[in-house]
């Protein structure tokens, strides 16, 4: 990722936290993936604390380096101009100070973010997005996450912001959120293999099997896929009125298909939309490892300033447990 | 509009130009409403040669009063940044300099925008949106248009962002724009009235005949009434999930209908909705003469440079006829 202060990188997620040291060459050290403590009614403060732990890990094992600031990313609803994660049904937290709780624990200035919005900000600035200034990024497996980037910046609306997944494209079925008819309900790679054992009688290992079914010529198979198509350029070609993007960046497992998911969307959103400017769709390049990347990126473009408004953290972290 | 320099201002309709002159005290002077002049294959050329008229009918009509810029608004496809009218069907113009021509014929820099955009930014700055920073206008009349602010700045997208009455929100009937399931196609005054006539075989004079009908009990003014607050639900559902906005401000003819819009529309997001954060949803505040608000205030905000990058057209305006 170029040349740059050193920096300590974290990606939280529900099941485990990848944690490396990026040096001033931007090389990755260090990077492992150890599971997410997860403790009810405490998770903030094992979270964090796990943080710390890891930070020493890496800066032992790499005296030489000397990170200035570390990037923390967490799934759910994330404020990060105010360092809160906000929600996140996977963490159990609500309304957490993550950012002062991170920086406490680590020793070091920290940038935090949304998980799937640093990695768009990486395929930005370093990915398949470069080249655009107005771009959505699609992650897409067991659901869908999406992240907005208007004018060359992120639109965060507070964390609200870039729920694509969790908007409707039909009047069913019930999401899992609450909602009818979201677009993950219908076309994440979790509705899709799903639908397809409800309808068939026969479980899939996954999406990539029900799409190979219905290359195959399975009819349920086909069926499935199809709607989930119908559902993505519809959700597109609303996108593409609403925000005219240049690009829809399309990531996460369902983007392997490749060719076999590019085609026929773009195929449909052109269908769809008459003499609305139509955005390029194309797949997300940065891979995996991408939300890390993102996080080493905004511990890099820190200003001093963001943490200085942060609560005071200094009390016992584990108060959250009466939450 | 408070006080500030001096502007002349247009908003340029398919039916008449709106025109007048806003003293240093923010006064609107001399308003008048004349036939647009449509000369196929010259509209630009014939448009702006009238600005320039109005403009001399104005200055000479107070002669005390000394503009320092004009505020020239369209509808259609409209890149202000590039002072450049994309496309507007009522008009009949293609990427013609409007920004350009209208400041040869006017003699003064002149700011360049859509009707609908700058009506909202109006509503942004003196209206009903100037309590939010993160806000979606919508104005539904004949059509829908509709506008965003993010972050206090409008997102545009080079004139195509904002098309929310071209979104889709079903998929059917086909819209007038060629695509189907569009909200205008459904959720328009025009489509209420048009669809009432086709399903009861008797002509209404607009949409507010069909809700007093349905406030009446007629069942197929109910349903179709119905069938609008749906898709109109549906789209801010959408708007919801992926911009966030703290508010939806309504215009146009249909936001006459006050509660009887507001009320059920509001019912109905909510229910759509789960963990989402809920916009306002505010009626329109500054009436039909937004859009000429709105190109008093962008003249007046106009910065020197805007014009610079302008084509030349010193040359034959009617050059568009061959176009």
């Amino acid at each position: 990722m170029g040349t740059g202060p050193a920096v300590l990188a974290f990606d939280v997620g529900g099941t485990d936290i990848k944690a490396a040291l990026f040096d001033d060459a931007g090389r990755v050290l260090g990077l492992s993936r150890t599971p997410t403590p997860l403790e009810p009614g405490r998770t903030a403060a094992s979270v964090t604390r796990r943080l710390g732990e890891l930070s020493r890990e890496l800066r032992a094992r790499f005296p030489e380096v000397e990170p200035v600031a570390a990037g923390v990313v967490v799934p759910g609803i994330v404020d990060a101009e105010r360092g809160v994660g906000v929600f996140a049904s996977n963490l159990g937290w609500a309304d957490a100070p993550i950012r002062a709780l991170a920086s406490r624990e680590i020793g070091l200035p920290v940038a935090f973010d949304h998980d799937v919005r640093a990695a768009s900000w990486a395929e930005h600035r370093l990915g398949a997005a470069r080249a655009f200034d107005d771009v959505v990024v699609l992650v897409i497996g067991t659901g869908i996450a999406g992240s907005l980037i208007l004018d060359g910046r992120p639109h965060t609306a507070g964390g609200y912001a870039g729920e694509i997944g969790h908007s409707p494209v039909a009047d069913s079925p019930r999401c899992a959120c609450g909602a009818m008819g979201c677009l993950e309900a219908i076309a994440s790679a979790g509705a899709i293999a799903r639908h397809y054992a409800e309808r068939s009688g026969r479980p899939v290992d996954g999406a990539r099997e029900v799409l190979a079914l219905a290359a195959d010529g399975d009819a349920e198979a086909s069926a499935v896929w199809s709607e989930a198509l119908d559902a993505l350029a519809f959700s597109i070609a609303q996108l593409t009125a609403v925000l005219a993007p240049r690009a829809v960046v399309i990531g996460g497992g369902l983007s392997r298909a490749g060719d076999g998911l590019f085609g026929p969307l773009r195929e449909r959103l052109d269908a769809r939309l008459s003499f609305h400017r139509r955005p390029e769709l194309v797949p997300a390049e940065l891979g995996e490892d991408a939300g890390l990347l993102g996080a080493a990126l905004i511990a890099r473009e820190l200003d001093g300033d963001t943490a200085a408004d942060d609560p005071d953290v200094t009390g016992d972290a584990d108060a959250e447990a009466a939450g």
